[in-house]
């Protein structure tokens, strides 16, 4: 079935590339070192609307991100989460958290304003994600 | 290895019983139908500690969790997390969600003081739980 990337979603984040399941994205919020997994399945909103196969994917490219984020910033945990209380399609993000970021050691949702990158900023971490992804 | 379940999961929730990986909890606060699966491996804190047959179990075992949440309570929507900022032992959050609840369309957690259940309506959310995952 054919796979059209949530509208909120793509205004938000700025585009990776894509894995074997998923569209990956980096969210547009120079605050936290953010990706976004999206399982390219039309109309899925739950774990439970995917297959064994592709939830078995999924938790392979949420580890990839994880590790990739962990050894390109240096972060002290990775936060996991899928909530789509506000947007429906199935989305997990993937977090760098530290102490003193702006919301240790609280949940990053619904803090505040986003806070662009520039543009310079942006191309680096896109590339480096890329490499560390092998996409 | 053996296991030990942190302090503050085993004092914040009541016990539910074991998965083929995780142990499964339920966090007492009856504000929201909330799970808690934590992989029985010692010293894990991040997914990337995990084998990658386990990330497989425990994702399978997500999907259980949440099939049964929603079947139970008729919630529009799961949240699934995996913070760890506060607590490092890997555990993973399966949450109820539906409009009009204490937090919607926000996250969860940090939301005020849990609202613990009467040992009734406990019992009888265990029992069920126990039920729909087959422990």
């Amino acid at each position: 079935m054919s796979f059209a990337l949530d509208g909120r979603l793509a205004k938000d984040t700025l585009a990776i590339g894509d894995l074997q399941l998923s569209r990956v994205l980096l969210m547009n919020d120079a605050r936290w070192p953010w990706l976004i997994l999206v399982p390219r399945r039309e109309g899925a909103a739950e774990l439970t609307d995917l297959e064994a196969g592709d939830r078995a994917l999924l938790i392979e490219e949420a580890a990839s991100a994880a590790r990739f984020l962990k050894a390109h910033t240096g972060a002290l945990k990775i936060n996991l989460g899928a909530l789509g209380n506000v947007v429906r399609q199935l989305h997990l993000h993937v977090i760098a958290r530290s102490p003193g970021d702006p919301a240790w050691p609280g949940p990053v949702w619904g803090q505040g304003a986003a806070l662009p990158y520039d543009e310079t900023e942006a191309r680096a971490l896109i590339a480096a994600a890329r490499r560390g992804l092998g996409i």
